[in-house]
């Protein structure tokens, strides 16, 4: 399964591949809601089928409600001159995002309050939001700020902040199982580059690749904004979540920093436990345990619905330099560290999809897999790695251990451990326990 | 809580403060039964309200009964000339406690069985009983005894072994709540300073420090004699075994030794995982696994009981070369390690007392706590460190961590985030589980 | 219990008393069924009463069924002038065992499919089976191999494979208490001295000194062929199978090998910590984790049976270089090593014999000891190793520990405590936990 986007050379060919979306999806505006997304979702979509929902206004997501829609189409501060001293039009991460309509004159003094910027990074511009306080502001490089005269200024923010709804996308590659899995990444940040148009586009690869296979587990793509985009998704798909058996929350992908696994709240559920088998051949990769800031992991990961989810970036957040500024922009990204980040991702997909606990059929004493024509007939020399892999399994299908801890165990590939059990499935030998009733399904996937 | 004695100048006053009182209980002769116990308790009685319970010889208490009350005015050997070679009224050691009455003339050879000695420490008295088999014996110098001539001797032990009753006393400090603490030490042994009236005074002055705060738990602060005491206590309070949450027997605090907290029986109570977060900040400090031998935790984790409650000392029983002989005397005590014992009951008291486990009531998703005026409205820069409490506490509050649980895996201050949970209380957004049916309650103490 | 085998001198005594019964049984051609192991089981009954069972060919055990009984009179490859270049009667695994009668005349190139020999190893004769196929062959020294002309040759294999039945035998001690424990040793094998003559050979021993005993456990040393041998046992014995307490299956008892223990399926279970508890004290000797390969605790610990039984060995199967050739013949054994065998084998079987978990019947405080004459009556002293032992079972006979799990925690000798458990029985105030629902004793034993 995904066998091209687990090789080094189909990894780096999708890195590659992945490259103009990220250049198109750049320099437009998203936020939380608006049309800046729906523009970032139109591009994927010449790749990959979406289904798209609108959240109107006003819905209530538990104990949130979604907020009005914002769009913008300019900003600026300019001097008496009418020379534009900061240009929303120049880069978008200027405005404060979701700040909204202004047009007034201001002199410096009046204006400081509503000015942000990084004295000790002074060529970087900020990024800044206020999505559920009525605010505007803008951000600027430190430098610009203090050649900045006494004013009066014209002060102009073209936005609009009014009724409307919230977006976000699913691609879903149905599965052949009830289980189900999710892969989160947040849409909503303006022109930041591996925060978080790496993860969007690692996620458009995934899926379209995952979309020529027949997964046992139907996998739900989703893109949407951070917070009250899984909020809004958890709330509309509730009834569904008893059937989520893994998932991750991801972005981040093309830094060169580390790749770094923060582990679900519980930190060993299946998928924590997939990420230290998968990331243990990764150079350089660590896990760390959950906290709860961060990104939609949270909300997964609430105790309410306390999912199966763990995060995938490579620097998490607010551990590189360039992180929410306008340095983390297309430059910063590194295609090799991209392809790897896509490489992992479609190792712990595949593994999460194949990965099953089965049950025995015929548990007293072992069967007699010769006269099945899976172990050889002539004793007393040593048997195979695949009858070692038969025996294995059967000795260990017992309710109480899945196919990945079956490979933890033996230290037998977890591949092999598959085609074996799948061989033990096609001789009637076992069944996958997901056909038995779900008090076992759920002792098994814990 | 009891903050002024979690200072060290605090705990240096109150060290100070506890040096009369022990002056004061010296020289008074106890034992498991009978008046000194009486007289230790009015001496405490000056400083602290007790609730004093007698319990009459004969009563049964499980597999034991209440002795018989035994008290002594007098006892010496003399020789011919009448001069008294070993003399109760130079020191309450000279008699095995709980000696029969005798008034005898006997030679050397026949009182020899009744002497005891310590070879290897000369100089020293040692300190022997015989509560549970009527004998009698004195105990002296191992010098004198080598320089007693061959007799005959008189002998006298002016005592009497009669019905009576046992004596203990407790300070009960109310909480708010149902759940309750104990804190237990002996008040058996006669004219021995670190063993116990280290002890007494160090429950003294923490119970008089709790009487004027507002605990959570209901804290039974119980002086009482060893075993037969807190047996008795047991036997009469056996309805409300059910409440403790937490507890201690504490003792022999004033040595030169490493503070020592010895496990609960199970080891991994609340108790036990107090101690650990508290003694981690007590240079030398260390934790030693449960034994069936010691004081009266013996009693208290008895498998029929069970109970949450661990011992700190100092020089844990046996283990210091002056330990039940005439060397643990006052001069024994070293005032800055009295204080620091009080210092770590202080923490360990108010950390027990703080601590609780929460029900998160917005458990879907994480509620907004903008809107609640607890979390900073402009977004993209990172959260203080209240706001990352509050989103541990929600996150933990599933039923299953306590606060000391999230203290130990957020590395946040304990103190830091039960302030948080009394925001989150006070917004609504987490109730104590207490308030909860009982066996959730269980559950999360344990 | 076995004390005279758990000496350094009594187990030499038993492996010199072993050696003339491995000399009569090395020559004899065993295989899973047929005259070869009833010959073997005659040599061992005149030693010890056996309980001999015979499975008729085409019984159904499980997903097997017992197959036809192979015999064997003679095989032999002849050349053109009638001399035998390969010649059963020198030595029985120059014949597959198994193989199916044959009387031909073939050039060496027909032949060659039938011939296994040891190219890297050319002076030494392989052990080959073919159990569940019919099938012929030889087996020879490569170096003679390498000889052979172009034939033609007289090809004669003598044997009948024909309806019949597998044989297997037992002595039982009977013991004092429902519980149960299983040895098992293999028969199957032909003239190999390590594998399996060593075993048993030590399990002969082993059950005669036991059957001089009053052991608690029943206990049954079971000889019977490997796998189907195992299977059959089970098969007809599955309703006791709740009885089982411990047990090992044995073998390679005299290489010079370090001692390895492998551990059951679950890794856990009692017999797992005896064998920790005891080979901690053997020079050399580790502890593996189950694998489902082996010998018959692959039955045993099968999921459907998952009993708690592990395995003892030297080098285990497959891990030294004379393992399954004629090189494992009697000169292979080394006395000091199967004594060493004999004497870990009577440690683990007296440990598992006498451990138990028991009851507190006094469980609320200590009891009173004194009053029973089972601890000293002078207080203020440091009471004795026995009244530790004494406590410490009294504080952990709370349903959850049993003696090894007390020896273990309180790092008390193991036959102390079990005299101190003895004292507490006989003055009533514990009980073993056997005598309490089965609820319980399946928890105290996990």
């Amino acid at each position: 399964m995904l066998s091209r986007l687990r090789s080094v050379e189909g990894s780096a060919a999708a890195a590659c591949d992945a490259w103009p979306l990220m250049e198109a999806m750049y320099p437009i505006c998203r936020s939380i809601t608006g049309d800046g997304v729906r523009q970032t979702l139109d591009l994927v979509q010449q790749r990959l089928p979406l289904q798209r929902t609108e959240v109107p206004t006003g819905t209530a997501v538990f104990d949130w409600e979604i907020p009005k829609e914002w769009n913008i189409r300019d900003a600026y501060i300019a001097d008496l001159q009418g020379r534009r001293v900061v240009d929303f039009r120049e880069h978008n991460l200027h405005v404060v995002n979701y700040s909204t309509p202004v047009q007034r004159s201001m002199t410096l003094e009046e204006l400081k309050p509503h000015l942000h910027s990084l004295p000790d990074k002074p060529d970087w511009i900020p990024y800044r939001t206020s999505y559920y306080r009525e605010h505007w502001g803008f951000c600027l490089r430190h430098r610009d700020m203090e050649r900045l005269g006494p004013g009066p200024f014209e002060v102009v923010i073209d936005s609009t902040l009014v009724p409307g709804s919230l977006t976000y996308a699913e691609c879903v590659v149905a599965g052949r199982t009830q289980g189900e899995a999710i892969v989160y990444t947040h849409t909503c940040h303006p022109s930041l580059a591996n925060d978080n148009l790496s993860g969007i586009a690692a996620c458009a690869a995934l899926a379209k690749e995952l979309r020529g296979e027949h997964p046992r587990l139907t996998w739900r793509f989703v893109f949407g904004p951070g917070t009250i985009g899984s909020l809004a998704w958890l709330s509309r798909n509730e009834p569904r979540l008893g059937r989520v058996r893994a998932g991750l929350t991801v972005g981040l992908l093309g830094d060169g920093g580390a790749l770094t696994y923060k582990r679900s709240r519980r930190g060993d559920r299946v998928t924590d436990r997939a990420a230290e088998h998968v990331l243990r051949g990764v150079a350089r990769a660590r896990l760390v345990d959950f906290e709860p800031y961060g990104y939609d992991e949270r909300q997964f990961c609430s105790p309410g619905f306390d999912l199966p989810i763990g995060r995938l970036t490579r620097s998490p957040n607010g551990q590189y330099p360039e992180y929410h500024s306008s340095a983390d922009n297309l430059d910063l990204l590194r295609p090799e560290c991209f392809a790897e980040s896509i490489r992992a991702l479609a190792d712990m997909i595949a593994l999460l999809d194949e990965n099953r606990a089965l049950r025995n059929l015929s548990p007293k004493g072992e069967p007699r897999l010769g006269k099945r024509g899976l172990y050889g007939s002539l004793g007393g020399g040593a048997p195979g790695e695949f009858e070692h892999a038969l025996l294995w399994v059967l000795s260990f299908s017992d309710g109480e251990h899945d196919l990945l801890a079956i490979a933890e165990r033996s230290k037998l590939d977890f591949h092999l451990l598959a085609r074996a059990a799948a061989a033990l499935e096609d001789a009637g030998l076992a069944r996958p326990l997901e056909e038995e009733p779900p008090a076992m399904k759920l002792g098994a996937h814990v």
